[in-house]
């Protein structure tokens, strides 16, 4: 992947294409032996794929561009991911882009029929009175949410791929520019420009091509539902919980088998309705959880040690791939400065919804493992 | 599938969910058999089938959103396929829609870096240079062309779905408004609004719900490649020959074996190229073909019963569901006047590109069989 950001400058080919070259030669495979791409981006415009292929001639494989809002890369990914394990292919490549800078207005446009954006519960808005029910529920304070904030920036800082790469103090959060209470600025994912891509292939090409560490693909989900009305209440994210009820029922695992984690942390308050929709911790101790050390790195189940889509950056349609890859080094033992030491079973999340509809979603949940 | 047209009022979702219903309705199956939906739309926005599913409480379901430009049906579909014919589903939805009039401006629109568009090599004049190039190589006239659409507006009127449902005359095609030289109007496809949408099952499903004519699917082929400077020459379509030569290898099957077909005729030199691509006729022999009365209902192999792009109407993203819907049609006998008699094989083509990225396109074929 490239390092997330803002480069209003580049094209989408031009943002994609290099990082399609390096996963390509990260996997040591040919070009000529990938025999289909799968492109998720929810603002890359039509054929994105084909522009990122061309420049690299690879294009004349069949391939297929996919929506799915923030789980764009997800499903990318997913759709690559069966047709490997079912036989179509022996070897995919998977791409996550979007360019927030110039494409999508630098921001998540509403639509004329939005009624609930075009009245103000925009992203931040939901997620606000999300948190405001979670810290009354829960006796938590919006202190104690930003500190998912500074956990974040943490691990990011340790990141050479991170949009941000600075540490930030709870003072930093809490005197940030106001957006919708209780969120400043720095409790919200910032909007930038990033692509990530994968190579997969069957078990007998890993043999064939003699890859050292390959990583294996032990699950893949994907659902639908509704984002806002979806709720069995504010603080339960539907179709996440829905998603990590069928990801342990597919894996035959469970929350204690995770050694590290990407899940969506779009907002602070996201986090915290993660960790207990995985199971992580009980309802309402999430933010004990964060506090024992549990999530950072060098606890037990560090999560988002990219950063997270706080500090990394969330690129729409490229956080799924983002997160895979970062997935991907973790589990090979090359995350340099933000290893999880011994990690062997690793956990991506992402949710989308609320963009040009906002009452509707996709979740997207991939494990991996050594 | 809707009858195609202009239905600014409409939102997407409410264009598209009647469709769904039809189709489920006319498979004869409960909605909740459904496992998973694979919609193509270009120009639908975020999260495009989940706004069309909604309504009809089919949220919930895995929703692959795909994006192949004027091959976005044909490429949803084609994902079901595979997806069901490896195993993954024993029944899986597929939708196609787009709304032009509303989305996309009404038109096609270039981005800032579509140098070709931008400097006036539009869809409209791509294809008219190739209706040059073709008249000047095989001595054939504008007069000639214009044959195209007064057939596809034969068939069309017999089609109470098409977008026009009247019939022209070569003269009423010379006299419409200049377009680019040598096409009016008259010689090019309409924008408009549009859905299909179908019902895939597994052979195992097809026996269990007593499907009393099951349409197979054959073969489906799905390429990507560059639209405008792939050409090896200005009237050969590289990405429909090179899908056609693998669709024949992929089924055994050859132009001969095909009863019916429904191919990508956005202009009327379209589908005379694509008579010589797959071989109906051999190279510079498609006007002949055409005047033969071969490709007309009635004929040896009748070309676009439905009334093709040209008078059926070409919402992008629905066009290959709604080419699919009319085979199906045509197999079970069902298509009223314009029925194919006898149709036992049937090919659908739809080749997108030109779109946001003149030079980048895709294409997809599929055979049915009874």
């Amino acid at each position: 992947m490239c390092r997330f950001g803002k480069f209003p400058q580049l094209s989408v080919q031009d943002l994609g294409w290099p990082v399609v070259k390096a996963a390509v030669r990260d996997a040591g495979i040919e070009p000529r032996q990938i025999q289909s791409a799968y492109v998720g981006s929810a603002y890359g415009g039509r054929l994105v794929g084909q522009r990122i292929l061309r420049p690299l001639g690879l294009l004349g494989l069949p391939v297929v561009n996919c929506e799915n809002a923030c789980s764009s890369g997800g499903t990318a990914f997913r759709e690559a991911w069966h047709a490997i394990s079912q036989g179509q292919w022996d070897c995919a490549l998977v791409v996550g882009i979007d360019k927030l800078t110039s494409l999508g207005g630098g921001v998540l446009p509403g639509q004329p029929d939005d009624w609930d954006v075009n009245v103000g519960l925009t992203m931040p808005a939901l997620y606000a009175m999300r948190a405001g029910r979670y810290m009354h529920e829960h006796k938590i304070s919006g202190h104690d949410l930003a500190k998912v904030a500074v956990k974040a920036h943490k691990h990011g800082a340790l990141n050479p791929l991170a949009q941000f790469q600075n540490e930030i103090t709870i003072e930093d959060v809490a005197r940030a520019r106001p957006v919708a209470d209780p969120f400043t600025l720095l409790h919200c994912c910032p909007t930038g420009d990033g692509a990530a891509a994968l190579v997969l292939v069957s078990e007998a090409k890993a043999r064939e091509i003699g890859l050292a560490k390959p990583v294996w693909v032990v699950a893949s989900e994907l659902n639908s539902g509704r984002y806002v009305t979806g709720f069995r209440d504010m603080t339960t994210p539907e179709i996440t919980t829905r998603g990590a009820e069928e990801i342990w029922e597919m894996s035959g695992m469970g929350p204690d088998d995770i050694d590290v984690a990407e899940v969506h942390d779009a907002f602070t308050i996201a986090e915290l309705l993660y960790y207990e929709a995985f199971g992580f911790c009980g309802r309402g101790e999430a933010i004990a959880l964060l506090e024992s050390g549990a999530t950072s790195l060098g606890g037990r189940i560090p999560v988002n040690p990219s950063g997270g889509l706080l500090c990394r950056g969330h690129p729409v349609g490229a956080t799924g791939a983002a997160q895979l890859a970062e997935l991907t080094f973790q589990l090979r033992g090359t995350a340099g400065k933000r290893q999880v030491e011994g990690a062997k079973v690793a956990l991506a999340h992402c949710t989308g919804g609320g963009i040009a509809g906002l009452d509707h979603g996709a979740c997207s949940i991939n494990i991996l493992s050594t």
